[in-house]
């Protein structure tokens, strides 16, 4: 995390703001829209809903989720690995390891 | 799903509610908690963080939305579809499906 | 459903027996097709297939081996779990607990 | 990162070959430990096996599976993918699209 000065890591946290600055908006509008989900669900269960409706919108909310999540990778991949793969060295390495490790958390979760 | 009155489905309900009863707390406590999750990603978004800990923050909401469906899934397996299943007939089936299509939902979310 | 004679865990065991005895052609067939598709990836590993290629046959082994699961789990239910529910006491909610588990095993899967 | 000719896709299978040839062994080894495990849970269903202790090695097969998908992936981002970001284009940004294709598919599967 720290003090990183010249190296594809600022290179990468540059383009990840630009890139950002482009779809932020509608990652925002998304989250909110998961953030209703979430007072949605704990409505169904105040109102004891049927379980199985209340599963649907589970399956729905983490749907969702991914959906996001995929977005936010996609940006990842294209700006900050391949600006350090642009760069080289073990940074390079670094970052592509960095990712896969994400995929793999979400492909498990 | 409307005007039950003395089948399976209905105990079923009846069970479920009672089920609600004793968890339903510690679901709406874990949906909060979920929900302020889905704002703090909100937050990253807004302040531009690290894409890699967005993502990992995506991971641990989603398992935690996993865990309130097993929750859920185990409640409904208990009652609903253990009262079907004693009560017995092409109800009994129908509950089982309902419940497999939901878990494949899951398996697939 | 008839002539358990000790525990519900027998009787589930017979049961899922006669579970097996009329689909057992059908799971068997899938599980030779899934490892086929084992042959297949190794065919493709060989050759030097384009990756992206090889991920798509990888998506469609686990979707293949995720039915099987499905399938496995629908009959569970009909007939251990219900079964151990039927005859009820602390048996009972062992067999709903082992079968929830193992769906969560699936979900993270 | 020598000797591109044509396009940025035939350097990549190129690369990817290149990348195979070091785990090409591994991935052989891999996958026909997971042609055993297909053929393991055939003798189970053959066997009437316990249903939990079945889905239980599909949980394990399929965490095989997925962890191949996850080195394939990781060569390919590495080697396809950075390669053809270095090359730009609109190359580029197809492969970056083909690649979180891929990984979505691996999400749901």
């Amino acid at each position: 995390m720290a003090a990183h000065t010249d190296t594809a890591a600022e290179s990468c946290h540059d383009h990840a703001t630009h890139g950002y600055i482009t779809a932020k908006d509608d990652y925002l509008k998304r989250l909110r829209r998961i953030e209703g989900q979430a007072r949605g669900l704990q409505r169904m269960v105040e109102e004891e809903k049927y379980c199985i409706d209340i599963l649907t919108q589970v399956s729905a909310m983490t749907k969702a989720l991914q959906a996001v999540a995929m977005g936010l990778l996609e940006d990842h991949i294209s700006h900050c690995v391949v600006d350090a793969a642009i760069a080289g060295g073990p940074e390079a390495e670094a970052k592509i390891k960095e990712a896969t490790d994400a995929i793999a958390r979400l492909v498990r979760s």
